[in-house]
């Protein structure tokens, strides 16, 4: 029986699942004389023979889980060297594959561009995008993105009340390999230079800690606090990751090439620049690690209709071919396209040049972008501080 | 003119501004003729006379301000010393001050009996509670604590299920000195024994890395994931906070004899215990750190509204004697009610022994009381992990 095969990789996001909920309810619609199978923990569940039918899962319970954040079919980082594609491809020619739509990333989108190059079955591949770090390239941004951006702003704001109530200095640690998108998006929300996050670092612009400890200190003595959002993945003026340069190189990395980064070792060796720096001064560093990228609170519903949407439209889209799904702005409005795989696969989208104003602050074009993604800024009255 | 003052103390919870809010307008309804002056900055703001008045603030600006999180009026740490105390009870004989309504915790409740001792004048003194510890005396709970322990039951849930699609360890820091209330909270949202929080490490129970390894290494065994919440403030067997030990005694405190732990410090010691002891597992620690206490992303309905009454009673009870409002629970309904400064001042209210199951894990009675505190656990559906 002719099916369509859905799976899900890399790092889980808020809305995910709305993307699987809308690639199910639109493969029944357009063609329902496949069956639908959904691969648990990414390819491995095709090479491992670990498939559920999702043929008739009813459509109520399809809507909880796409409410519920992070993998519902669980998830994985392998990358598939050719032997295991060749595994993959037999796996899906078993269970007479017609497509396979997988949700994830860029290196998601590269597992799928080297199983289209090595098929000559009748299988499209169809990538369908997600990812909190929103460093796809095609797209205008990407599924989770805003709920995660969401999470960041919200927490950045309240940070600042918190620090308008009594003085210091707070870095937050925001995740962010390459792209700074994720660590930048508060700026969306600033209504006054005075808002925070008052400074904003990311991999794309060089940093240093005397750079960024000079930065602080006029912040903090014009306003008596500076709040700070930092990426994990800032880099030194050699573009070397500053956690890599703390860690002499002992650092850990996944089978996609990546840089395992932690927060914490970041975290310390910042409150150790500050606290020698300003030994008065509260100083506080946290790591908001895991918070943002799949955190129930805070869900965005624009996000969620666009995940499904996205879904929707990779399901649809793999009845005919392959590709990449990305969401396009015509200026005006959101809406899907299909874009062929490579243009996606294994590449990095960083923040554009003119999103930045210097190396520690979003310009009006990049505050404008991250305004018209976030949601409405709560309302904050605080009229004597 | 007579007045009456109101102020805020120690740390910002998100709904601080709800009983400012309730105390100035029940202020205002209880006796028109009294001017309502804030100070700003504590107590730090009678000393230094930076006082606003609040008498004639627009009732739909109120409100706006009690929506808002974090101390509107500012805040201080500063424990006054005797003759501190004689310039704050001069500032408010100068101000014809009835009564002095402070928000805040026992350090708080601390400043006031300490006032309330050396004055001898007319003016009350009357402690409204707040903190997200709610670790004051003689309450069920305390107005901030519901707002944080959700948003710390949203993080464990979501993290969670970040685990479920990606085997691993996760540990999160949570603020908590001496108490571990808001470490142990998210046990109110267990349905199963694999459901998280799996772990909790609190001030109250002995903690030891070794032993802290075997137990996630058993629960890692079970599950393919261990999702850990333990206290900033976690103690080793002869009482000495983890972090007071890792910092070889070299620690700051504020004022009051606080310890100033930083989470970062405990985060990186774990990380590391946890590196040796599980070489290929995904290990992370992320410190929440600030975010549960003032998000505005997450602010509990029902914490609003108690914190509003609690401000009302405060000021009503105000303006006929001195002493802690206190949230009473009489297996029915929460009410405020006024007791002796002396019995909230200073001392710390520790979780009860019988809301621990051993020293990792919460009781079905104190799984029973954060329950009853607790918003409803979102819907979570994920048949497939």
């Amino acid at each position: 029986m002719p099916s369509i095969v859905i799976a899900q990789g890399g790092g889980p996001t808020a809305v995910i699942n709305q993307t699987l909920c809308g690639a199910i309810l639109a493969a029944r619609r357009h063609d329902p004389s496949l069956q639908i199978l959904g691969a648990r923990y990414g390819v491995r569940g095709l090479t491992a023979d670990n498939v559920v039918d999702l043929t008739a899962v009813p459509e109520a319970d399809l809507h909880r889980l796409g409410n519920t954040p992070n993998s519902a079919l669980g998830s994985t980082r392998d990358k598939p060297d050719p032997d295991t594609c060749s595994d993959i491809l037999a796996a899906l020619d078993r269970l007479d594959a017609r497509a396979f739509v997988y949700i994830g990333g860029n290196d998601t989108a590269g597992t799928l561009e080297l199983l289209r190059q090595q098929s000559s079955g009748p299988c499209h591949f169809v990538h369908a995008p997600k990812t909190i770090d929103n460093d796809l390239m095609e797209n205008d941004h990407v599924p989770g993105f805003i709920s995660a951006a969401a999470f960041v702003a919200n927490a950045l704001v309240s940070i600042d009340l918190d620090f308008r109530a009594m003085p210091g200095i707070h870095v937050a640690i925001v995740m962010g390999r390459h792209a700074g998108f994720l660590t930048a998006a508060a700026a969306g929300w600033q209504q006054s230079p005075d808002d925070a996050p008052h400074l904003i670092y990311t991999p794309e612009q060089p940093f240093s800690i005397p750079r960024f400890l000079d930065e602080v200190d006029a912040v903090y003595a014009r306003l008596g606090r500076c709040i700070v959002s930092m990426s994990e993945g800032v880099q030194d003026e050699m573009g070397r990751p500053l956690t890599e340069a703390l860690a002499g190189g002992a650092v850990e990395r996944d089978a996609h090439g990546n840089l395992q980064l932690t927060g914490g070792d970041l975290g310390m060796e910042i409150q150790k620049a500050l606290k020698s720096r300003f030994r008065k001064a509260r100083a506080r560093v946290d790591t908001l690690g895991y918070l943002p990228r799949g955190y129930i609170g805070v869900i965005d519903e624009t996000d969620r209709k666009e995940a499904f949407a996205a879904g929707e439209f990779a399901a649809q889209s793999a009845l005919t071919g392959s590709g990449s799904v990305v969401l396009h702005y015509d200026g005006d409005r959101i809406e899907p396209r299909l874009v062929p795989l490579e243009r996606v696969a294994g590449k990095t989208r960083h923040m554009p040049d003119d999103f930045f104003a210097g190396s520690s602050a979003v310009s009006a074009e990049g505050r404008g972008y991250f305004r018209r993604l976030l949601p409405t800024r709560p309302d904050i009255f605080l009229p004597f501080v």
